[in-house]
């Protein structure tokens, strides 16, 4: 792996226009690795379209595509002509009535370096993932890429610690969270400042458990329930990077879009390792009841 | 388990003088519980004592004390006086040879309602606790209580989210982590403010995984080591209480003694587990490598 990784965090709003989603993402890609050269470049979940999953609605699967194909052939595009590891996030047709929220990987050579489907599927008013996604089978198994070993999971995931540990457990040098999240408008000011700060908490703590830098994209925006059960969401951005220590090196705003690179120092992973030596004294022997639902 | 548990922390600097500092710490307690009559009191780690761990000293055993013994008698009393569950932690001599680093949990009654023996151990400069105690193996278990059911662990368990998932998965309704940890003075101001946040961020994650409340007492004042190899340990204090949001409701400032009660909303859990439902959605099926020591 490099010594140091630069990473470009891409924060943009969505629209019902998939066709114009894509070209200002494939813009905001172009012009930052123009303009900074990134080693690795991070979308944010589901970014091709609107947060569709506010409502169950058959024709929504119309989105999906499969993998590969056209869509995934662009991306292979623009990895290879940003010279980046591309880290994006797709609704994945595998097969009639079978669908997936995957993350694929390209390479700077434009191959598919491999991808990760989403292993926790929420479901929550505004949030009906189980109606679209089929819970992943490929276990929480890290990317190779050129620039290094890459820990790429899928917003709802950020809350499980195992997920973190097992992705650093298998060599992972930089945990990955392509998210879409955000506050709907009738929570208190309060709560919706506890929601954001659990977020950040969350996240962070896998930076310090595991000693590796985090990376999680947020949408931004209002996107409103078309059924109306809800009042909509208001994506609450604030994508990150993380140092392994969790300190934050970089963070969005809520409510603009926002595009930053920032330095991976990776030997500092190392260093911080020897310093807190966590992976040494795991009781491996103790922690069977995690593979329980409940010890009861 | 109450509705609400009025929880007192304890944060105190210590001395050579353990007869002192067990006269300074219970009239602490017996202060506390006249004014606020709390339903838990939290004491820091290892606080009978300064932090002997800073040397490898065969002498230091000395300090180790039976499990019952006079000095458990005393905090039994002490606990049955201030009508309080008290979480001690003491060193204590279970064989000739066999030492653990063990929190003793007094009901309001005075009885043990039970312990628990650190089961991480760290070994850094300045803190060879491999040298003093054996890692428990009592496992992660939580200890039944007049007002609920503890997840009480020490210190360096503080920093693996498997040892406070266990202890959730077991039915815990607060985590409690009495502790001993702070700065050298070599250190940069970042870096100390980097360890001091991680070490935040951690303990507040595992309330956010968990969705209860999170209790960390740790010391204060500084303590030289006696050995000349560092610098010594200034205690970075910073004992606080969390919602099972993270969100912070109390917390010391880093140099001073400090006593302090907090309202625990017990019901919160319930609501707050239900909103976030993240132990509903846990991939059971793919944790395995948590097993392993690595995944290679």
């Amino acid at each position: 792996m490099k010594r140091t990784i630069k990473a470009a965090l891409i924060q943009q709003s969505k629209s019902a226009d998939v066709a114009e989603n894509r070209n200002r993402m494939v813009a905001a890609v172009k012009k930052i690795a123009e303009t900074e050269r990134p080693d690795l470049i991070v979308l944010q979940e589901l970014h091709d379209s609107l947060y569709f999953c506010q409502s169950e609605d058959v024709n929504a699967f119309d989105l999906a595509i499969a993998i590969p194909s056209e869509v995934t052939e662009r991306y292979s595009r623009l990895a290879r002509e940003a010279n980046a590891v591309l880290v994006t996030s797709l609704f994945e047709r595998r097969a009639p009535g079978l669908y997936h929220n995957t993350a694929v990987v390209f390479d700077r050579d434009g191959s598919i370096a491999g991808k990760y489907r989403k292993m926790h599927i929420p479901d929550d008013p505004a949030y009906y993932e189980k109606y679209y996604f089929t819970p992943g089978d490929m276990g929480f198994k890290p990317i190779d890429t050129s620039i290094g070993r890459l820990g790429v999971m899928v917003c709802w995931d950020q809350w499980y610690p195992e997920a973190a540990r097992v992705m650093a457990l298998s060599g992972a040098e930089i945990l990955i969270y392509p998210t879409a999240i955000g506050w709907e408008s009738t929570d208190s000011a309060e709560e919706k400042e506890r929601q954001l700060q659990a977020w950040i908490t969350i996240q962070r703590s896998h930076a310090v458990a595991n000693g590796i830098p985090v990376i999680s994209v947020n949408r931004t925006g209002f996107e409103p329930d078309t059924t109306g059960m809800t009042n909509g969401i208001t994506f609450w951005g604030h994508s990150f990077a993380a140092g392994p220590q969790g300190e934050i090196l970089e963070m969005a705003p809520a409510d603009k879009e926002w595009v930053k690179t920032v330095e991976l120092d990776m030997e500092r992973s190392e260093n911080v390792r020897r310093w807190w030596p966590f992976l040494r004294d795991r009781r491996i022997d103790a922690y069977t009841p995690i593979l329980k639902r409940y010890n009861d």
